[in-house]
């Protein structure tokens, strides 16, 4: 790496890059230290002393968008990142980087999206710090969203099924690299909604229809799915989207994950406006879905409960993993089959 | 509070403006539920369901100064509020705003901080995030790091020394809110390093002398203070300084303090830079000091072991708590009494 070599936009949007930049430069002046789960898993959040532990900052442009604001979703992201790892969170703690000349006003709408998010998931912020920063090109504000949570009887039981399947699985928690052939993946309902509501927001457009985030906190839901039992990985596919999640999760448990395109819930006006613009789809970040990863016997009471929730309503069972090592396929609706790979970046600039 | 009203420098400072910010604008959408210590009481972390846990974003600027740089800064300001509190700091999270155009180089710099300061602490990042912004004004990156930590032994010791002299006393932990009229107040060391030496490098002033920052994880020397037992209240006085911490501290505790100028340890070429700069080194934030409230009874033992170790060889009782109510005065050299107030912002800009 040379001398001059410098961060570029591509180094924070959830694809290759950023990869590369996490994996090769800084995770080696981190660890060295025995974790649960720690950073050289590179999962949704970390465990320490059974505390499992997440910091998520979001400098999302602009902070209000169709459907939410940067506030809502520091929660939800905080919240579904500690979820997915099959945890009870517990507490949030709320860093802002305010810039001079922040109305007041908008501040408020924030607090309101920090609260409302808040309410819904019950976990609140109990500790917080505010610094002010020189008027530049952050678009308001930054907020950082930390949180804890600690394992529940829900998680428990979750993995008491799992066992009663599969003998070979020790793991604790619910996490990437616990998915095995055969394991059915379930999508927790419709993708794109979230980057395509940033993108209007941020372009100006206006797609003739209807199209709002869908960020909100995931933790009730997945309660729910955990008290079915069975579920071995569960993610919420951010940055990157689809695209990025099924290959992190084949990456992380060697496994190949085939996935059929028609049964992949997208909104039409999402669809619609994704080929208008060229971008794909899969590649589109989300902040209100999650992707599972479920033992086959379980699978359809998985999907019966997660669709008789508000958050889950659309969700559908889009694939299962194989034994083609590294291999994420889609099936086409024509027939065909094409590789789903690492997306470079993310087709829309910083959705969190 | 006018529609157009906006955020400016002095919200960030650490001083009253700050103060009121929070306090009558940000808490309010906040709280609402129970917590050991919450949101209400201020502290420098708050404890729920026996964990205690602190978020703290860091836009020092410039990202190095003499003595450090913004990622030793960012590991030693959450493990110090943590350990304050009495805790054990177990694990950090460090969500990184990186700027667009940031060198490589730069950004290494800041990772061997955060190492450094990690291995001495012997507390490790376990979990983390970023995101990259356009170019603007954060002068390189922006660094959050929260961290958690547990009851200790040593904290079990402490309180059980406490409650042997004093009976009311009924805190699980070390809190601002449990200083009484009569403990000693103990500084761990000299005030102003790490203030004036980031306005050094801020402004490009040499004061014709080694002026470092004193920033450095202070929890192993915190745990052999609880060793001895009989601290009521830590705080370290970052924003706003000691007279900023001393305030807070009366306020809280509903105590007076009475502070001997000449007791409180300065080195004199801060003392003479600050006389030339016009500041009030008591205004001036320190990032590798804390003040200690602690029982008559131990004070002595205490400050002898302080003086014992590296980071408190220069430590000092420098007054007791009165039953002045919400009169934090200081006795001046030349034998008058004047009032420290809180400051309304901290003299120098983003010291941390």
């Amino acid at each position: 790496m040379s001398k001059k070599e410098r961060i570029t936009m591509a180094h924070g949007a959830g694809g290759a890059v950023m990869s590369k930049l996490i994996k090769t430069f800084i995770l080696p002046y981190f660890g060295g230290f025995e974790t649960e789960v720690g950073l050289e898993v590179l999962d949704d959040a970390a465990v320490v002393d059974g505390i499992v532990f997440k910091s998520d900052s979001h400098a999302v442009k602009p902070i209000f968008f169709p459907g939410g604001d940067i506030g809502r979703l520091a929660v939800a992201g905080t919240v579904n990142d500690i979820a997915v790892l099959g945890a009870e969170p517990l507490a949030l703690a709320c860093g802002f980087v305010l810039e001079e000349g922040l109305l007041f006003d908008d501040l408020r709408r924030v607090l309101e999206g920090i609260k409302g998010a808040s309410d819904e998931a019950g976990v609140f912020v109990v500790t917080g710090d505010t610094k002010v920063v020189e008027k530049g090109s952050l678009g308001g504000l930054v907020v950082n969203m930390s949180g804890f949570g600690k394992r529940s009887r829900a998680l428990d039981h979750n993995l008491a099924i799992v066992r009663k399947y599969r003998s070979e699985s020790s793991s604790r928690w619910v996490l990437d690299r616990n998915l095995r052939k055969g394991d059915k993946i379930i999508l927790s309902g419709t993708i794109g909604d979230h980057g395509l509501a940033v993108l209007s927001a941020q372009e100006g457009l206006s797609f003739g229809s209807n199209i709002v985030s869908d960020v909100r906190p995931l933790n009730h839901m997945i309660k729910k799915v955990l008290e079915v039992g069975g579920v071995v990985s569960m993610k919420d596919p951010t940055r990157g989207g689809l695209a990025n999640a099924l290959n992190e999760w084949s990456d992380k448990a060697k496994v190949g994950i085939s996935v059929e395109e028609n049964e992949i819930p997208i909104r039409e006006d999402i669809r619609v406006a994704c080929e208008m613009l060229g971008i794909d789809p899969l590649e589109v970040g989300n902040e209100g879905k999650i992707i599972l990863g479920v033992i086959e016997e379980t699978a359809e009471e998985v999907l019966e409960v997660l669709r008789a929730t508000k958050e889950g309503k659309s969700a559908k069972i889009i694939g299962k993993a194989t034994d083609e090592f590294n291999l994420v396929a889609i099936k086409t609706v024509v027939g065909g089959r094409r590789i789903l790979t690492t997306p470079v970046g993310d087709p829309v600039p910083r959705i969190c």
